[in-house]
Parts: structure tokens; sequence; C-alpha cells
């Protein structure tokens, strides 16, 4: 059929591998251009009979044309291409490229993205040109204005720190050492940025310029490679950073022609600000969850941009979800197979092999997503994922998926338990009884809402980008802590009214429930934090629906525990019992 | 490697197609047999090097032995296949074959699945035998035992209705009109099942025996073919009918020998009893939601299972999902692609096309699964994909997915607002205007815990099953209807005290806030209805994370409303304000 659009890709590795699944679903005949018969994408879809794979380098002249004179649109899953050919190709009318070949040659060069994005007013490290085979007195100059440590990167060729190199002083022997290292490469140097995180953001652009991002994600990465990506993006004590970080996104991709996806890298630093590291024209690494856990995979949007397909939905369709990669660790494939391996048992985990034929240290062999219907969960199945891998240790797995302790706050809780007052919690300490028989994660602490106003303040409003989903709040007497908790967090926030030295615990009943039109507070029994506790439960089956059974279970034991009692009674009548009772 | 398995597949349509999407992320060699170089299957995984598909009939023998000779795992996509040569092949040692040839011959023969089922104590419709060739005479003596109207059934080789005939009377006429109809096949009768809905079940068995099922899901077919599937299954009026369809189902596939996925399609008859209509010994359509909806897919666990790998989590990861069919409408491709592009917009819609080159009417050429956070969202967009298909009418459609009336309760809803008095709707009335703002379906009835004891009973015993998430429950005096709700379900109930002719609500508030131990009721103030609802609203944020964005925007117009009274105040002074006040 003639409306049907052939699409070329250059490069047949992993990414391009991604995108046949895609173009198969989607029934859009595909193309790989590689060196090889059996590289990792040509094997995952066929070309339509009429049609064949081409092998070749996909950076040769005439691999190119003749790919382009076989297809309608042609993309990248590589940007290091050769740009050149590709304005010709699209000039001399054999087909559309996209994204532009004009924006692949700005992002080839690092040095030339970093002055198209300070240009367009969006915020980055702060960056200097060098000249061609730079003198130790030229870096010297850009060190005095840049400081220490500073990065002298190579402008092209340069991924998973391949082509970077820290320059911790001016002396001449570091300088001489990094220049050696770098070799004869064009380079520009970058001032350091001490981020707290690393950040990423997927963005969708059609032809039209509209813009789509995928919710942003925290990217861990060890020796310049990214090992694990965590989605949403959670960062303490920062508010609105996953909002801000998608359209500092999406401003910098409105800035760049042509339809694709593009991976947006950033650092968060540590007054919450972003800035913007490097923009890849093409899937990313950190887009590869959104294969199980977004509605539309980045890999499919990338398809349906450069085919002017309506732009599919970016959202998640999970909680929260993660991706650690599997890299080789020696040139053996059965390394490989046994990372892969051990994750099958874990439940939620989603295995992705590239299957290429050789392996090698630090090589991308293959990935695997988690999704999950909590942070616990999805923490506690990455932690088992990280233990299966060879090269990490206790200490660094600990510091990406903490182990949690009993009796204390769990690093990742869904529940926050808060009170007033230390006196209070022998009141609150049952709630925590049930949240470990129903295996919630919790945390607790205490905080005032007249004595710690501003912790309370703080507390409360970042407690949904922590990942909580309930507060329980317990309080006596003028009983201020719940409503005020719930006036700063859009959470079910549960009120147990405290019973204080006087009236009973009505006084603080009354100041928990009766609040303004606007702003409820789910209140509880007074002292009853039991109850405040199950209704948190319950509150938790909505998203994690196993709970429904559960309790439904928890229900059943009440009611037995109960007839037990109607059996004791009958057997041994009510004199005897009561006496028990006494006891 | 010597550990990893070669798999051949007997069949090179989707469900192979579909199969090799997880060979190729586990890594697992695949060889398909089928005729044809192009076939759904050979178009998306390529052999590793040293093999190649096989193009021939798969129910050849010399074809099925050359597979068996070139890999260690033999695997079927549809059982109407030569038991005999699987067999040999098996007995020979070629190779492994999975699910036993056993199996695939007993299901193979309806007739003999039946009495398979029925001996293994299995409920089945009741059914009768019939000799080859049935005179009238045989087929009135069949009628006679089990009444009109009869099915007439082909023992083998039926699928998608083709095979079945139904007799409405035992006239000489309809008799000789049926056994024309079915021809000169071995044929059995099968009596009536008068169910309410078609449910199905998908089930993993390893070769160790374990069992593990998907959640069951409904099946609506028309002209007997499967047109759309929902899951998870949701059955008004009957309890655990989810758990006990998983239960029937395993202990069905428990009965039967080898490893391999298997569909097990169900009646459920009015009285929410069960009864199994026929097994699957291989992926089946009931099953395609669970590659974006679960966390292992169907294909991916029979992968797993019959290589003796861990079986995979059959976890739905999603609140609910549906699949329909893309049928062939006539025998052009364009028709298909148009209902395909029409889901292209529709967010969580993922398109799944066969690569099938021909089309015919009612061929199965695709299917659309779509996710979603809730039945309201699923049944909105099915209703969308279903208006796609240009053989549906509207009457149809509205069967499957009827469509909400504003100030009426919602089909679908998320919600449930019950009272226990006509009397007390003006209260309750402002919860339905948060609701509708926040644009969560919900539901409004009357249910008396005094007066209608065994609805509310019937109501609250339900609600989750129905895919509700929260219940508001408003009541004056003696208040019991949140509690009593509260007894019977698993599910948040929010109680709204209502002020009654004395005590000021102070009566109502008491007995809905003072719950015993064990069973909590959220309580609001005294009537207030909205905070009740924005309650609701907060609760559903935890399984609809834009909700929480929803809810600080809302909170931002709250502080809003206030910030411009404080202006105006300000502008106009204390008296003249307070005059407009009065007003």
């Amino acid at each position: 059929m003639s409306t049907i659009k052939t699409v070329g890709i250059l490069g047949g590795g992993q990414l391009g591998r991604m995108l046949t699944h895609p173009a198969a679903l989607l029934g859009i005949p595909l193309i790989i251009l590689d060196s090889g018969e059996d590289t990792p994408a040509k094997q995952t879809l066929q070309p339509p009979p009429s049609l064949t794979h081409l092998d070749g380098p996909f950076t040769s002249e005439s691999h190119i044309r003749e790919l382009a004179r076989l297809c309608d649109v042609l993309t990248v899953e590589i940007e290091h291409v050769n740009a050149d050919v590709l304005e010709a190709v699209e000039r001399e009318g054999l087909c559309e490229v996209q994204p532009s070949p004009k924006t692949i040659r700005l992002i080839q060069d690092k040095y030339t993205q970093k002055c198209h994005l300070a240009n367009k007013g969006i915020p980055v490290a702060p960056f200097r040109p060098l000249p061609p085979n730079p003198s130790e007195e030229d870096v010297k100059r850009v060190v005095e204005e840049l400081g220490v440590p500073v990065m002298l990167k190579a402008r092209t060729l340069a991924y998973d720190g391949r082509g970077n190199s820290p320059l911790k002083s001016a002396s001449s022997g570091d300088i001489h050492d990094s220049l050696d290292f770098l070799g004869d490469r064009p380079l520009y140097a970058e001032g350091w940025a001490p981020f707290v995180k690393e950040v990423a953001v997927m963005v969708v652009r059609n032809k039209e310029g509209e813009v789509r991002s995928y919710d942003a994600v925290e990217t861990i990465h060890r020796d310049s490679i990214l090992r694990v990506c965590i989605a949403p993006l959670r960062a303490r004590g920062m508010l609105g950073v996953n909002q801000r970080a998608r359209e500092l996104a999406e401003r910098a991709v409105s800035t760049l022609e042509g339809a694709g996806i593009f991976g947006v890298e950033m650092f968060l630093m540590e007054d919450g600000s972003l800035m913007i590291n490097e923009i890849a024209p093409r899937p990313h690494n950190s887009g590869h969850h959104t294969i199980e856990a977004c509605h539309t995979s980045q890999f499919e949007n990338h398809l349906r941009a450069i085919l002017s397909l309506p732009l599919g939905s970016t959202s998640l369709r999970v909680s929260s979800a993660a991706m650690i990669n599997i890299l080789g660790i020696s040139t053996s494939l059965s390394d490989v197979h046994s990372i892969s391996n051990s994750a099958l048992p874990v439940p939620g985990a989603s295995v992705h092999l590239y299957g290429k034929t050789a392996s090698r240290p630090g090589r991308k062999m293959g990935h695997i997503t988690i999704t999950s219907q909590s942070d616990a969960e999805l923490y506690s199945s990455l932690r088992t994922l990280l233990q299966s891998q060879p090269d990490l240790d206790e200490k660094y797995i600990d510091s990406i998926s903490p182990s949690s302790e009993k009796g204390k706050s769990h690093p990742h809780p869904l529940v926050g338990i808060i009170m007033g007052s230390d006196s209070d919690l022998p009141v609150m300490l049952p709630a925590t009884k049930i949240l470990e028989k129903f295996e919630i994660p919790f945390e607790l602490s205490i905080t005032s809402a007249h004595r710690t106003p501003e912790r309370m303040t703080k507390y409360a409003k970042e407690a949904a980008s922590r990942g909580l989903r309930v507060i329980i709040a317990g309080a006596g007497g003028a009983a201020h802590l719940p409503g005020m908790v719930a006036s700063e967090t859009a959470l079910p926030v549960i009120g147990v009214p405290v019973k204080a030295s006087v009236l009973d615990g009505v006084d603080s009943l009354y100041s928990i429930v009766q609040m303004p039109r606007g702003i409820p507070v789910a209140t509880v029994g007074i002292n009853n934090s039991t109850n405040a506790a199950i209704l948190a439960v319950r509150i938790l089956s909505g998203s994690i629906p196993t709970l429904i059974q559960a309790m439904e279970n928890y229900a059943q034991d009440l009611e037995k525990e109960v007839m037990g009692k109607v059996k004791l009674l009958d057997e041994q009548g009510w004199d005897k019992y009561s006496e028990k009772l006494k006891k």
C-alpha cells in the first residue's frame, strides 16, 4: 500500500533492535544498515519480501545512498553518523531524514551543542572553547576562568565517558596527562557541576513541533556508564523537580529541528536547580524502562514522530519502575546469562538481552526492567538484582538501595506516622504493629504543629514527592497537627485524636474532625491508632490490590477470634468467664 | 553454549509471532515450521546463523522430523497437529515435546477432552457421544436426554465456532440441516449451558506440575469469535468469582501432562457456579492482554515452562486491561490499518498487527490492548475503539460499554455514595459536585442499615469486586450505616455524620467515629460531605497519580479565593464588607 512508509535505520545495535518491535506491531517496514548479517536489530525483524537489510558500515556514503533509495524516511540509532551525506540525501530528495541532519550535526559536536543551548537561554554548566591541539597555556587559561576541577572533553565521538578527562589541578603534569589521554581530538573545557543527582527526561517531538515528555528519571552512573535508572524521579527535599525537569527538557528539545525522540541528560544541583548536560537525538538508555512502564515506549514514539503518526501517551502505567543495565563482565556470554537468569524469579522483572554474539567487560549486553506497585517493592527487587551483578559490592548496593531495619523507619515508606510529642508514642505504637502485620513499609517521627512548624510544613509539602501515599498524624488537646499537615499536602491524612489530661479526648476529636470545607482529615476514634493503620491499609489497597484479600482475611480472623470467645462463654458459663476477664 | 536450548514451533501464525518476542528477549533460539517464507512468526525472529526456519506444512511428518532434529524442545502454537508423529519423535529421543503429545491428543478431540474432565470431577456441561455418521434417531435420542437447545459439535478441527451447530428443536428438518452443515466429521452433543458470562483463565504449568494462573477475564464473543476480553473479571453480585475461576482452571490443568501455557474457557452461570467449556494447550487469544498488563506475558511463561526456567509472576501490573481483536472486514488491508490507526491517539492503547499479507472477513489480523488506572477509564477507551470497528452497531457497543449520563450513577464508578435516607440527600449532594469537578466516576444510592439491612450487606460485600475503591456513607442519629458497611468490605469507608433534629449532630459523629478496634471509618466533620468527597479524591490519588497535581491545584484555588477576600476587605474596609456578608 502506498500510504505505508518504509523506514531505514543507520545502525543495527540494541537501539535499532528495540525499534524493530514497535515497527512489527504497527506494520512498519524497516530496513537496517549495519555491518554483519546478524546484528542485534537484524535478528528481530525481517523486511518485507521485496526488501532486505543492508550489509555495510552505516558511515559509508554509498550504503547510505542505497538505503535512502529503498526507504521513505531515514533515521538513526546513533548520532555519530555522516551528517553531510544525510543532508545531501535529503537535499537530493532521495528520502526524508529524521531527526533533521542539521540537528544531528549540531549535537554531534558537544561544544556547538552547548553553545546552542546557552544561546537559547537553557542552563548549562560553564564551558569554554579550546583551540586545536591546545597548549598547556591554553588549558591554564580556561582553568583560571572555570576553576578546578574542570572536565576536558572531546567535542565529538564521545560516549559512555570515553573522551572525558577530569583535571584536578592546573599543574603541568595533570594537564599533559589529560591531553595525552584525549589524543589529538578537538576539545573543549567544562566547569565542574557539583550535582546531587543525575536526571534524564525523554522527549518526543513531531514535525509540527509538538513535544511530549516522559516522567523524569534518576540516572545512576558508575565509571561514566549508566547502571541504574529509576522512574519517576524522587528528590527528597525538593519540590516539583519532576515537573521542572520535564519543562526544561521540553524547552530544550523545542529549540531543535526535526522529529523523533530525544534523551535529555541533566544535573540536579543542591539548591534544586537543573542544568542540561547533553542531549541525544535518538532513543536513549535512560528511556528503556518505557517499554514496560509507560503507555507508549520511547521506541514506538520515535517511529510515530518520524512518520507523522499521532504521538502516544507518555504516562507511566505503573507506580514505579527501574532499569538495570546488564554489562559484560568478561568475554564470556555465560556471565551475561547468569545475570539475566537471576532476574527470572523476581516478580515484575523483565529481561531484555540484545543478542550480541560477543561480550567484553563493560559492553551493554542487555537490561532488566522492574515495574512495581510501590517504591518499597521496587527497591527491594532492585537490591536483589544488583546483588547478582558481580562487579558491585555491598556498600555500593546499599548506596542505591539501603536495606530496611525492623523498628526503624523504612527507607521507602508508603505510610508516614507522625505525632506532636513523644508522649503520644504509646498511643501511636499499635499502628506500627498493624502496618508490620500487613508488611506495609512506613516511617515514624515526631513533628509538632506548634513547636516545629517549619519541620511540619516541609514534611507535609515533600510527602507525596517522596513516595508516601498516606499520613497518619496523632495529636491531643488543641490537636492541630493532622489538619495543618492536610493543608500542605494532597495526600490523605488520617487523624488520631489522643486523649489528653482533660475532656477525655473530646477536645482532640473535635479539633481534628471539624475541619473547614476543602481540607479533610480522616478521623478515627479517640486513641485508636490501630484503626488509623487499618484505614491506611484499606486506602493503599486501591494501588496495591492484593491488600483487599489480606484485609478480608484479617476481618475473618477478627470474626474467628470473637467466635472463639462465644464458644468459651458457652462452655464455661458467664460467671467463670467473667472471673477470667478480671485477671 | 550447550546450556541454551533451541525451541522449535509447529505453526508460524500470530501466536508463534508473539512467542518470538520473549524468545529474543531471553536469548532463546527459535525455529519455526510453517508453509511460506514470510509467515507472521518468521517475520519477527531470525534463527541463529547456523539455523533457518523451515518451509513446509506443520502437519508433514518429514518436516516435523527435520525440525525435531534441529531443536531441543518442540512446541505448538496450534493443537491441530499430528500427535502420532510428535509421540514418535519423543519416543525416538529426537527431542522433547511440550506440552506432552498425550495432552495434545486428548485435547484435540473435544469429546475425549470432556470425558477426561468429567472423570476428574471437573464441572462441564452435560454431553453425550454420537456414533459415526449419526442418524436422525441417534440425534433424537441425545436430544431427549439433554433437552433443547442442544449443540451438535465436531469432535475435532473445530475453532472460532466452525464445527458447532445449535439445534433448536428435534424436528427432522432441523436435525438434517445441522448434520448437513457439519458434514461427515465425528460428532458429539452438548447440553445448552445458559451462562451469564463467558470467562477464561490462562494457566501455566511446568514439568514439575507447578501451576500458576492469571487473573480471570471476561470474554465477549460475537458469532462465536472472540471480540473483547476484559481483565480482571468483574461479576456484579457474585463473590469471589475471579478466585474460584482461577482455582478451577488450575485444578483442570493439573490433570493434564506436560509443560506450557493453557487457555481454559469457562461458563459463568446465573447462580455463580462455573463449568469448563474447553481447554487449549497453547497461548490463547484470551491471554493477549498479558503482554502489557501482566508482569510476565503468557508467551514468555510458555517458553519458561517448556524450558524449565522459573515461572514468571502472573500478577497484573495495572488496575484494568482490555483486549479487542482486529478482524478483517474485507480482503482489503486498508480496513485493518484504518482500525489500528484509530487506536493510536487513545491513551493506554497498544496496537499489535500480525503482519498477515492477506485479509478476509473475520480473519484475526491483529489486536489492541488497553491498560488503565480504573475501569471507568478502561471502558471509555474501549468504547472509542469499538466505535472504530465498522461491523459493530451502537446497540452492541452499548451492551459492552454503556455510556454514562450526568446526574445518574456512572456504569463503572470508583466511588459509591450511599445514605440511610433520602432526607440525607441535601447534605450529601455537595459531595457529587466535588467528584464531578475532579472527573471521578461515582454512583449514588440509598441503603439503610436498619430498613434495608440485606441490601446494605450485599452492597458492601460486592463493592470491591465491582471495581469501587472508596465508599462514602452519610447517616444521622444512631448513624450505623458507615460502620456496618465498613464491617462487610475491605475498602476504605468515609463516614459523614449528618446533623439530625437533636444533639446538633454530635450523636451521629460519635456513632460514626468511635468504631471498635479492627474496623475503621474515616470520619469527616458534621454535614461536611464536601470534605468526604475531597478525602475520596485524595485516597484515589494513590492509584491515579494525576490526582495529586489536581488536588494541589485545588488547594491553590482555595488559597486564591481567600486572598481575593483579603484584597476586597483591604479595599472596602470591614464595615462595607460585612454589610455585603449580611446580604
